[in-house]
């Protein structure tokens, strides 16, 4: 199973440094923060709103779209405080009992 | 890399018909889409304000912590509405050109 | 004293029957309340971060401008769905024991 | 009309130096602006919440409810901050150019 977040983070650490014209990313970067968090509290709350439409109207791709977006933001905002995608899936893992990276890395 | 996304998906899903009294996830999903959609929202905030906390203190495992609880109750989100997280992360996908799952499985 | 609020209900309640191309407020109804539901997420959102802004920084204008946003956007909300703020103002009343509107109108 | 919003300013301001075993806004105060700013957010949450079921369902109580909960914990905020919520009132007749407080003040 190829893993979609780390292709992915490893895209997001390259657009951090790239030209704020050329990249949202690194435009994202560019404004702050604050900016990136906004886009945070946005995309939940639209996820919510599609959430409940899905519950009333049975649409499940504004969901599968407004959740992408709600990760995709916190990604960039992980990036954003040199924080790896990784910690918070180990984090999850501990939680879960789940047998996560961090576990195999105490192994070897 | 193990897929811990994965793993902790299969055991949201079984956790989905657990009784209410023993798991938290099942009482998530006793009490309906709304209480759910009020994690997302809480967790959201208190990922923005552990974000701006690290900003000003450089404190990172909070952040790591409330992005594990926006990210694990989002999931259980997409899980109340029968909705995979493959799909969210082929959408992710997608839209980065990364050669998602999705990709893999047409060409099988 | 005047009645801020009040006088805002009356400007609101008028513009929601206003042309969407010379009326921003007009122009949130017509896209209907999804629109204007994410503008009081993205708002509470912004003066989140202002708050911590002030915290931190010490600068007040911001909260005071997104703290506008937010109860202007929240009344347009009320607004939509035919609710007056008044009910919202009895509410907060009732609960803090204040002697409000309704029990005025309840004596005459 | 009576001014709610300014008797619930004053009560507040008391509050504010109320002992936290007794009085849930001194609780809060208390326990910081980071628990003031997660109640703003869950409230917002709440209070979107509510306005979609009454969208679907007709129900008005809750949308009541939770804006009176949205602006309570915003009023909280603003006390926490040491800024007056006549001066968001200001701002909101400012920008609607209605013959606010400040400008009779300033006359005078």
């Amino acid at each position: 199973m190829s893993d979609i977040l780390q292709e992915l983070a490893v895209i997001l650490q390259e657009r951090k440094q790239a030209d704020p014209n050329s990249s949202y990313v690194a435009q994202l970067h560019h404004k702050g923060l604050n900016k990136i968090l906004e886009k945070v509290g946005e995309e939940a709350t639209e996820a919510i709103l599609a959430a409940k439409d899905a519950e009333s109207l049975g649409s499940q791709n504004e969901v599968i779209a407004e959740t992408a977006d709600l990760w995709f933001h916190s990604l960039v905002m992980l990036s954003h405080l040199d924080i790896s995608h990784q910690d918070v899936l180990n984090e999850l893992a501990r939680r879960m009992g789940i047998s996560g990276l961090d576990e195999k890395a105490s192994r070897s």
